[in-house]
C-alpha cells in the first residue's frame, strides 16, 4: 500500500507502507476517494505546524470499502461500502458531558491530530463510520464530509423555506451551504470575487453578486424590501466579509460564521444591539448532518459533481495541491486513493 | 409647571412652561419620579447632539398619574398611576411589519428623539401607557423603565434556573440584569471595576470580581469545572469587556450584548466557530417585559431600593447630572418631578 506524508511546508513524499492491521473496534478500510479541504491547504501552506505533528498522512473527506474488521465490530461487513466522520471525542470533558461531543474540548480531528485518509489503507475505529447505501457513486461520496458541514450550518442557521439567504464567500463550503439552503426552499445571494466560481453559482441557480462591481448591501436591500437578509453565512475568513456580514441581516435576523478567522475581526456590535441581530458560530457536524448528507448524496437531487474540478491519483497529490494553491479555477481537487 | 430643558454639552434649564393638553388618543401625566439613565448622562456629555434636537426635554424612566384624558381614550382615567414605555414606532417598516415594532426601523424614542419625563407634566399617546397596581411606590416605579430592560435582557438570553451566568460591567442595567438572573435561579458572577458597585454587588447576594485584581477567565473556569459560563452578559460597553466575553462561554455558550458600542470592536471570531457560542444583540423592551417588571417591582421581591442612591427635586436636576458624571458612589439617581 501507499501514503502520502505532508512533510512540513509545501512538501509532500509518497512513499510504501505496511497496512495497520485493525485491533479490536477497529476496521480498515481500503479507501476510494479523498478530498482536498481547505485545512489541508492551511497544513500544506505550514499554517499548522505547530498542530500537525509531521511526517503526517493527512485528508478527512474520504470514501471506501472495508477491506478488515477487527474483534467485536459487528455493525460492519467486509465489502461496506462507508465514510468515516473523523471526529474522536474524549468522552469526559464538560463539552462531551453536554452532549456536544462533535465539539470535545480534547477532540481528535482524524487526518489532522491523528493520521487521515490520503494513503490507500486507512485503519480507524468503527465508531466513526457511516455506511453507504449500495451502488453509490464513490466520488460523489466522498464529498459527504463537506457536505455534513454544510447541513451543519444550515440546521443550526434555521433556514426555512422562502427566506432571503446571503452566503459571503464561494469556496467548496460556500457553495455547499448556498446549495444546501437553496434545496431548504431559500433564496441564496452568493457574495464571491471570483469569475469562475460567479459562474459556477449562477449555473446552480444562486444569485451571484461580485461586491467588488456593486454594492452588496444595496442589492440585499432592493432585494428583500429594506428589511436585510434573514440569514447571513460568513465563509470567506476575510476582515471584509466580517464587515459586511453585520450590515445585512434584518431586524433578529441571524450571522452563522462557519469561516475559520485567524485573527480578532473589528466587529460591529452596535449593529447587534440595534437590530437584535444573532450570531452562532458552527463547526463540523453532527451523526445526524453525516446522514443527511448521505441522503442528498445518493438522491443526486444536487448538482455536485459540478463541483469537483479534477479526480487525480495518489501519487499525484502533490501536484493536485500546488495547482489548488494557485489555480482560480478549482474548486474540488479529489485523490483518487484506489491505485 | 416647570420643565428642564437640555441646552447643548453639560448645560440644562429649568423653566416655567404651559401644560400640553392632550389631544385625541392622548393623555397628560402628571410626573411623580423620572430616574436618569446612562442615555440620558451620553446626550448630557454632549455625545448624541447629532441625534437630540436641542433645546430638548429629556428623561424616560417615569411614573406618574393621570391628570388629563383626550378624547377616544378608554382605558385609563384620570387618577391611574402609570409609566410610560417610551417608544413610538411607525408601523410600516419592515422591523414593524415583522412583529419587531420595538426596534422600528424609524423608532422615535420618546426622551430621545422628542420630548421627555423630566418635566411637570407630560403628555403622551395613551397607547405607550401601562397601568400600575394601586399603592405601588413611585419612587420605585420609576426603576420599572430600566428594569425592563434587564427582563427583556435576561428572557432574549434564556436564562433557566441552575445556569452559570456572568454579567461584564456593574451600572444600573449590569446590576439589574444581575438581579433578574439570580431572580430565575441562576449564579451571577459580577465582573465589574468599582469599589462602590462591587460592595453593593455582594450585599445582593451577588458573586462580585474585580478583574483587574483576579484573573476572571481562570474564576468562571474554576467555578464551572472548566466547561465555561452558560451565559455571558455584555453590559460595560468596553474593549476589554469585548475582548474577554468570548473566552468564557461554555460550547454552544450564549453571550447578550446588551451595551452600546460606538465604534467596531476586535472581536475573536475563532472562538465562535470553536465552541460554536451564540451571540444577540438586545435592545429595550417589549410590553410582556414591562408587564413583569411592574410585576417584580410590585411584588418587591427584588432589591431595587438600594440601587437609588439619590432623589433630588426638579430644580437641581442640572446638580444631579454634575454628579453622576462625576462621583464613582452613585449608581441610579432620582428627579423628583411632583414639584
Amino acid at each position: 500500500m501507499k501514503a502520502a506524508y505532508y512533510q512540513g511546508t509545501k512538501s509532500f513524499s509518497i512513499k510504501d507502507c505496511i497496512p495497520q492491521q485493525p485491533r479490536t473496534d477497529e476496521v480498515r478500510i481500503d479507501v476510494s476517494h479523498c478530498g482536498i479541504c481547505g485545512t489541508d491547504l492551511h497544513v500544506y501552506r505550514g499554517h499548522m505546524d505547530e498542530r500537525v505533528n509531521f511526517p503526517q498522512i493527512i485528508g478527512h473527506e474520504m470514501s471506501g470499502v472495508i477491506a478488515e474488521v477487527g474483534k467485536g465490530v459487528e455493525a460492519f461487513a467486509i465489502g461496506d461500502p462507508v465514510v468515516v466522520r473523523p471526529l474522536a471525542s474524549c468522552g469526559n470533558c464538560p463539552a462531551c458531558h453536554a452532549g456536544h461531543r462533535h465539539i470535545c474540548q480534547n477532540l481528535n480531528f482524524m487526518g489532522i491530530d491523528s493520521p487521515g485518509a490520503f494513503q490507500t489503507s486507512w485503519t480507524v475505529p468503527a465508531d466513526v463510520l457511516h455506511k453507504l447505501p449500495p451502488n453509490i457513486d464513490m466520488k460523489m461520496a466522498a464529498l459527504i464530509e463537506p457536505l455534513a458541514v454544510a447541513c451543519h450550518d444550515v440546521r443550526l442557521g434555521q433556514i426555512q423555506a422562502d427566506e432571503k439567504v446571503v452566503v459571503i464567500g464561494g469556496g467548496p463550503i460556500g457553495m455547499l451551504v448556498s446549495i444546501v439552503a437553496q434545496s431548504k426552499g431559500a433564496t441564496v445571494i452568493l457574495s464571491e470575487i471570483n469569475p469562475f466560481r460567479l459562474n459556477l453559482a449562477k449555473g446552480f441557480g444562486l444569485d451571484p453578486v461580485n461586491p467588488t462591481q456593486q454594492d452588496l448591501l444595496r442589492y440585499v436591500e432592493d432585494k428583500t424590501g429594506g428589511a436585510g437578509a434573514d440569514a447571513v453565512f460568513e465563509v470567506s475568513g476575510s476582515e471584509s466579509g466580517a464587515e459586511v456580514m453585520t450590515e445585512l441581516p434584518r431586524t433578529r435576523g441571524r450571522i452563522i460564521v462557519v469561516a475559520i478567522f485567524p485573527e480578532p475581526q473589528p466587529v460591529d456590535l452596535f449593529r447587534f444591539f440595534w437590530r437584535e441581530i444573532q450570531m452562532r458560530g458552527t463547526r463540523v457536524y453532527e451523526p445526524e448532518d453525516y446522514e443527511e448528507a448521505i441522503v442528498l448524496v445518493a438522491s443526486g437531487a444536487l448538482p455536485l459533481e459540478k463541483l469537483i474540478t479534477a479526480v487525480q491519483p495518489l501519487e499525484e497529490l502533490p501536484e493536485a495541491f500546488r495547482s489548488l494553491d494557485t489555480s482560480p479555477n478549482h474548486l474540488k481537487i479529489l485523490i483518487d486513493c484506489s491505485g
